[in-house]
């Protein structure tokens, strides 16, 4: 009794935590239901009942608020991928997974998303996704492709190429969510079937990795993409 | 003498066609000295010294003047590289040309890539450089990929391949020019590494297209790229 109720302050949340994450989840709304332009600090302070400088003083900037979206995107992300990754060893289906569990979290922002990609594709942009601002929600992505590789058996793939491979993937997801900001088919089914057709020719090309005579090629077009993330 | 006289007021530009070219040349000098974002109807009218109202009457946005630059670059990427063409029958070399005078051109304007990208990196923007606005400048870029293939000798490769090796190239160019974008390195050097990279990756790619074995995988590679573009 004496020790739960001793530890019972420290749990529960300060007024200044329980207006942060007011504020966090107001904007979060906001960024799904009016998009990027349209959102303002003032608008999300005036929906929480407090002052623009209460509002400032949480969250700086609204692409401070952004990074907030971000990471809640990439977290459900995750909260998605892992248990199905539990139900696969095949390397091809977990990262179908990987892909289509990150694309899925995506698919309520479609009608902003060219919005959202005006803003943050400059490489000058704090909310651009490899900007140093964001790569906290990076890093979730390229922890969940490294445990796709890492956690699939038999694949029988050179070490040097396993240690590549989740790099090229991770540049493989921005390319694929850029492709989805122009995909207008419904549901984004044709981004849907450029993965598919994707993940097929890396089935069909995987053996080879395993041949001599095209090892080189291949661990060549690796690094060649991963330099590009570099 | 008569029919020379005759011809001569077809051939003397116009008031009104020497003012475009005016109100033209202004804004490509801006858009190279200023930016993108800097430079205005307002700011072109006044350098001309016509109002911003005859400005209009010629380019009724900012965006139709992008429109004369892109044009103005692909027209130079055109001039450098088809006499550098002439000179080679060797597809990859052909190739390295068409990048490699393709990107000499946007060097100019590498301190306001940023600004440019944002402006035209929507699907929804009328500068997006696969807009049906942007449509002859990317004309051009298509073009002269189709001379480098059809014009390369030896190659050996098969038809179905060929055909559809040129779409392929240019979203290689488009993406060669999104990199370029977020290149820091002193003269954008390390875009031209990755350009070689790929080429010499191709260069030890092209003559697997001629095994059966790996025909099918290496088609279906090439489809897919194309089907990113289409």
């Amino acid at each position: 009794m004496f020790s739960s109720d001793a530890s019972t302050p420290a749990i529960l949340p300060t007024k200044s935590e329980r207006t942060r994450a007011r504020l966090r989840d107001i904007a979060l709304r906001s960024f799904r239901e009016r998009g990027y332009d349209a959102t303002t600090i003032r608008l999300i302070a005036e929906e929480a009942g407090v002052s623009v400088g209460t509002t400032h003083y949480h969250f700086a900037t609204k692409n401070h608020l952004v990074q907030e979206l971000y990471l809640d995107v990439q977290e459900k992300h995750r909260a998605a991928a892992e248990p199905a990754l539990a139900a696969s060893t095949d390397l091809v289906d977990r990262l179908s997974i990987v892909y289509r569990t990150g694309l899925d979290q995506l698919t309520p922002y479609h009608p902003f998303a060219p919005e959202f990609l005006s803003a943050a594709v400059s490489p000058r942009s704090p909310i651009n996704p490899l900007s140093e601002e964001s790569a906290p929600a990076l890093g979730v992505i390229e922890g969940l492709f490294r445990e796709a590789v890492d956690g699939a058996a038999g694949t029988g793939l050179p070490d040097d190429f396993r240690a590549s491979l989740p790099d090229a993937l991770v540049l493989g997801h921005l390319l694929l969510a850029l492709f989805w900001v122009y995909d207008r088919s419904p549901g984004q089914e044709r981004t849907r079937a450029l993965l598919d057709r994707g993940l097929r020719l890396l089935r069909m090309a995987l053996p080879f990795a395993r041949m001599p005579l095209l090892r080189k090629p291949l661990q060549e077009l690796l690094e060649l993409v991963a330099s590009v993330k570099a």
